[in-house]
């Protein structure tokens, strides 16, 4: 059983606190990493602690994709791993949503997956080998009151996952997703001091990143849960 | 317990064999259908038989949906019950999908699920009943090789319907999904002769489409699997 | 698409509320009926009004199973439906459940359910059809808290119809489980004035049962939800 | 972020080429470790290797497992960690499955967790923290066919445990359920020479248990499941 080491990532949707834990965890263990984000104004401190390059990007639009993903080829290289944390949501009473955010809510949350997934799996396939990780929401297995355009997005990008875990792991392709259930703790959202580790964090959600993205594929997992210890299920 | 009772019906994704069979159960119970789809050409026959009126749209286009609704308001009323069979696939090797045809297979299956159902349930929320039934399929559940964006369409419309399920039932509004396995027998697909109901029958599946229907709401099913009896699953 | 004509049927745990409406929506459409409890005194009304036969048996014994069956077969003749409706449970904090009642809930739940099962199938396969249709619970496919013993008794049936679904329905037994989500309304249990249809009406569960069993082969249901349209889940 | 510590385990099923694998990982990580199996000739060379103690006992018998838990108190102690992978099963056309054997597959396969893991969860409460582990199978998510007895078990085992996370987990004990799907690779099973890590090495599963144990309570899982890269599912 020996270790698998990749040597590059990319963390779409970097912007996410989430990313900040999953490039430091990265970056200590020797992976040059990649952020991409809409705006990378506010990565410049993440990326130079971390030694890392930031690329400008809407996921949900094909021509930045593509453009992304030839920057990566000329400069760090095409990833090895791929962490796609971007998604969009809008909510309310069903009959009063707006259709322009709904749509927007399945594009970045599920066809921009699909556009960067496919720019990463070409460059993988030839070397039978790579990582592609999905951050997923209760929202991809459960559909809550008021919040179709969600559930329509992570349910889609959970079908992505499951449909490309059966095409791409007899390839080599180690395909997972994250049902995250709960909100993550950050600096902006602290969790209520009498109910500790009643809310994800993103340090400990990036180490279970870290062990699936260890896995030897005689054992692969395509789907983890993750959710604080008191949160109802 | 009472049975429902419905006037009026509308069907969007009219040119689905599927199609001509509820149109045919619902029109001899009594009900006046109205028939969507992108090109009314087809329908023309079925129309005159089932006394149902036609009318053009693509669901996936926000305008249509618009237009289509005014329609119906102006002339056979807003629908009470709303069956949505229309979906688009394009199916491949993961990293040869063309990309605008992954759009449109989201579009069609199910943010146009979204657009239509919309209407609907403002119209039928002031009455405090009506029915939305989605057709889905096992891709929805399962999300095969190959065949990523279809897994992405109908799992995203196995979302909807579920959290629609769960904010519109207390409002009167049954709203279900159909997992249908398998193929479904039509005058261009026939079903191998040594395997006697190998296929879906068009009729059947009608068939549990109007128990649904006729459900009185102390025990609302929100999920029905159909499959021919000899289907593997 | 010809309707499906059965004459027999069985109900084991009969004494439910659920049994008395199935007993007289079958016996109306022609089916004679066998009652199976492990009293038969609470039945006797039913019996007369609906022509109906008892039978006293404790589904989770082996002997009683035999024996019941045999009697069947010098009576009434083999049932072509067999409904199971047994169940027990006890529950509270995990540390206090007493382990005979756990075992006495997975037993009647779960094993009698394969008893009885067996003995129908064993009856039913030469002639290649019939029915069977097991009550399951929400227990069935969530595992509550305070719950495990009916959580173990009630996974473990919908793990059994499951199997036996897949084996057998291309045998041309149809084998169906039902997920029942809320409390059944019954003289003894009334629902809240102020809350229309809160509970599930046993009648509005027959009706969906009976359409089961009317399925025409070529669009089967394994497994159907029911609960009131106010229920949470 | 603090990593967890634990002292003792105790391993139920201890006879599982999968065990040895636990074993040799938590002993070398400090943990000392206590070995359960109807039979304990066959730990003896693991036993010495590892430092561990081996208790004899029938999961499936409460006197049994009374006796193991009363000897652990006396001797290395209470297990802070707790894994059962004991499980039988026969398998065959449902109508020729031994009722006999049918109880024996639900009785060793989740009934015994249960009376392993109450008793674990008695000694663990009072100081509010433990893990407990279960060895699932796919059988425990999908019933498939001339398997019913593994599949009733199975899925007992998984509303055991599910049941037990919901109610356990916010009084500090991680329940966890591990969906193994493929074969175990072991000296006695070899995978084919061309199909290499097509079986389950139990050194890699070992790995993500481990992992699982290592989980801050900010993110805890409760269910993995894990198969081989080639498997089809």
């Amino acid at each position: 059983m020996t270790e698998t080491k990749f040597t590059t990532a990319l963390i779409v949707g970097a912007g996410a606190g989430l990313s900040a834990s999953l490039t430091r965890g990265l970056s200590k263990d020797g992976v040059k990493v990649a952020l991409a984000s809409r705006s990378t104004e506010d990565l410049h401190d993440l990326a130079v602690e971390a030694g890392a390059e930031t690329f400008a990007c809407d996921a949900a639009r094909r021509s930045d994709v593509h453009k992304l993903f030839n920057n990566l080829d000329a400069t760090v290289g095409a990833p090895e791993i791929v962490i796609y944390n971007a998604s969009y949501r809008t909510r309310g009473p069903f009959v009063e949503l707006d259709p322009e955010e709904v749509e927007k809510s399945i594009a970045v949350t599920a066809f921009g997956a699909f556009l960067v997934a496919q720019q990463a799996v070409r460059r993988m396939l030839p070397n039978g080998r790579g990582v592609i990780l999905f951050t997923g929401a209760s929202a991809g297995v459960k559909g809550y009151p008021q919040s179709a355009p969600f559930a329509m997005g992570k349910f889609a990008l959970r079908g992505l996952a499951q449909s490309m875990a059966r095409e791409l792991s007899p390839q080599g392709i180690h395909v997972a997703h994250f049902v995250i259930d709960g909100g993550i703790r950050s600096a902006a959202r602290a969790e209520p001091a009498d109910r500790p580790d009643s809310m994800l964090d993103p340090d400990a959600i990036a180490l279970s990143y870290w062990n699936v993205l260890q896995q030897p594929r005689s054992a692969w997992t395509w789907e983890v849960e993750l959710r604080p210890w008191v949160e109802k299920f």
